[in-house]
């Protein structure tokens, strides 16, 4: 447990005063001006507004949480998952009202989480979902074991429900209405993900890509000579679908803003791509994916066949041994490696990183098979599990 | 704990000649005539011999334990670490002595691992070693990491010592003699690695390449047609050193079978080579090493740099976060990624996979740099330990 929110601010805004950053919290940008290499900057403490010229820009104006279509996030008891303020009045809340009911709205990644962490601390938690299955950005049937385990857990799930509204008379929350059902609730907790804040870069012309998200290079330059973006704001290409796309991660905004900061120094830097890595922990398992999935793969129109294995995090005969599944995504003809996605007992979600090196280097399934992976009975087994569906798999390249 | 050794035992004869393989136990092959093609066969029980024909031969004759010169391994009280008979001997010899001294000889894997188990059942063990760390096929600054965890566990080393003798009157081990010292001891352990077992194949005249293996191209064939080797008795190619070596491992001797059989059968089949990746556990830490060494790189000639890294297996604030060190070489000029070794708590040891699988790619360590690895701040940090490392040699290459 982490006591103290505090404690999760990574750097303060008087660390980078120390390290000669002129860092100005509470100012908004209202403007960019692109013409006059300027933006118009509100003191919100002072109320004056100014304009501060730049020689380079760099948009990291990060995302926003998805609100649904005629969903009031103003309502009492309703709250996003976002901001360390929005943790903070969540934990409020709950310790105000020990019993309140509590409804998730998405089963993705952060839906999960916030339901498994309520769950752990006695409390009644009830997940909707629009899917057949949590997790639904993985395959069906892998999915379907997260599923299992979040039934395990003990929370109820309200799967293929489409939210409708909030039952919130006189503004406070006491239930939500979907196409299929009344889940009451006094707490409602909205896990629907995020969408870029590119408004500001929207309105001053600097063109969008993926998702409305700003369009970047890979040194992350937008559209707009001297305007660079970088993190949740800004799009990235995905070295497997080759396409750009919105992946809106940590792990992509540290390397995109070491990137920026790089090419305005004027040094060479270059953030090749994604390949789509995520990974989560759901009772006792480890969930991730990278690369290309059952519904990308469609959508590309890819020829493709995929092999999913089960097998153990040790030799079998080792204690603390458990179960693994690995499926694999490969493309006929050319064997090429598409993606992969794991389920299974602790440490198999980090595995998953063996797929995203492989799909960086345009490996084939073939290729997995060569690699020399470490083995030793306590961590492994002799065939790691990934090359154990890549022998499975080529055999249907 | 297994409990049994036979449960170790990963295929049987019966489960061999149910699968229609006439595998033939107690039977020794004596001599090869390669102009013949055809085997000389010694049955041990009907003391009879026989010559059997071949089409194609696979020679996967194994290793034999390193018994040093002038050491007798038939001496009482003294034993090797190689089959499921030695393992059976062993610990035989420890429950008919339950306060014998034990000095395991050889601090590589094997010696280390013998040392940690016996000293967790409570017993004395000295290990006796001629360099200055245990697995001193890590880097000084790496092995002596696991120098202090073999220390942590009571274990008590004799390092930068020779063994020179037994210590054996009547044909009975009562201790060592090493350059320095007389270590008494009621059981002596070699842990000192295996050479192969190529006697037949050189008899016969086929080429031997590395330490003596028999040398095998990447689909398993010798020097002579219709020929192959794989496992313990072949060697290998190194995809980073690009020459031929000598690891006598159980991931590769699965895949080189893997890959003769096929070639033999006439499908296309490659073992691409080896990365020279290994793993064990000491204490609570993962050990492990994939690439070149500082030993290897200079004996190659190369120019290269190394950054070692001390991080969390974690977010830092999160509980159960343990540290881990990462160390990475690559190659001034070229930018290549030569090799990678780690010391860290749970979890820490499979992460080399990742450097592993880069260095089959040749990547370079600015490539390291743009890898999408798995992020969650249960399962690791947003910078990856292997990424920081990179960050850090990247500026010196």
């Amino acid at each position: 447990m982490v006591d103290d929110t505090d404690d999760l601010v990574v750097r303060t805004p008087e660390a980078f005063r120390r390290a000669g950053i002129d860092a100005r919290i509470r100012h908004r940008v209202s403007t960019v001006d692109l013409r006059r290499r300027a933006v118009e900057v509100v003191d919100l403490d002072e109320g004056r507004t100014y304009w501060e010229p730049y020689d380079h820009l760099l948009l990291a104006t990060g995302a926003r949480p998805v609100v649904p279509e005629g969903i009031d996030p103003g309502v009492a008891g309703v709250y996003t998952v976002k901001s360390l303020d929005d943790a903070r009045a969540i934990k409020l809340a709950l310790q105000a009202a020990p019993g309140a009911f509590v409804v998730v709205v998405g089963g993705g990644y952060i839906g999960v989480e916030m339901a498994e962490n309520l769950r752990r601390t006695g409390r009644s938690v009830t997940v909707v979902d629009r899917n057949a299955t949590l997790m639904a950005h993985l395959d069906p049937d892998m999915s379907a074991l997260v599923t299992a385990s979040a039934i395990r857990l003990g929370i109820t799930l309200a799967l293929e429900e489409a939210l409708i509204s909030l039952d919130a008379p006189g503004g406070v929350v006491r239930g939500v209405e979907t196409d299929r059902a009344h889940h009451p609730a006094q707490i409602v907790i909205l896990g629907l993900g995020v969408r870029p804040d590119a408004a500001l870069a929207a309105s001053a012309g600097v063109p969008l890509g993926a998702a409305g998200a700003v369009h970047v290079d890979e040194a992350c330059r937008t559209g707009v000579p001297d305007v660079f973006a970088a993190g949740d704001c800004a799009d990235a290409y995905d070295l497997v679908g080759r396409r750009h796309v919105y992946q809106p991660l940590a792990t992509h905004a540290s390397k995109q803003g070491r990137v920026a900061g790089l090419a305005i120094a004027g040094r060479p830097a270059r953030f090749p791509g994604v390949t789509g890595t995520s990974v989560t922990q759901i009772g006792s398992s480890d969930v991730s994916r990278t690369g290309l999935g059952e519904r990308e793969i469609r959508a590309l129109g890819l020829d493709a066949a995929s092999a999913a294995i089960s097998s153990t995090t040790r030799v079998g005969y080792m204690p603390d041994s458990s179960s693994i599944t690995v499926k694999l995504w490969g493309e006929r003809g050319s064997g090429r490696l598409l993606g992969g996605q794991i389920v299974g007992g602790a440490g198999a979600g980090k595995r998953i990183d063996v797929i995203a090196t492989a799909l960086s280097a345009a490996m084939t399934v073939e290729d997995l098979l060569g690699l020399d992976l470490a083995y030793s009975p306590g961590l492994s087994d002799t065939w790691d599990p990934v090359q154990v569906a890549a022998r499975v798999l080529v055999r249907d390249l």
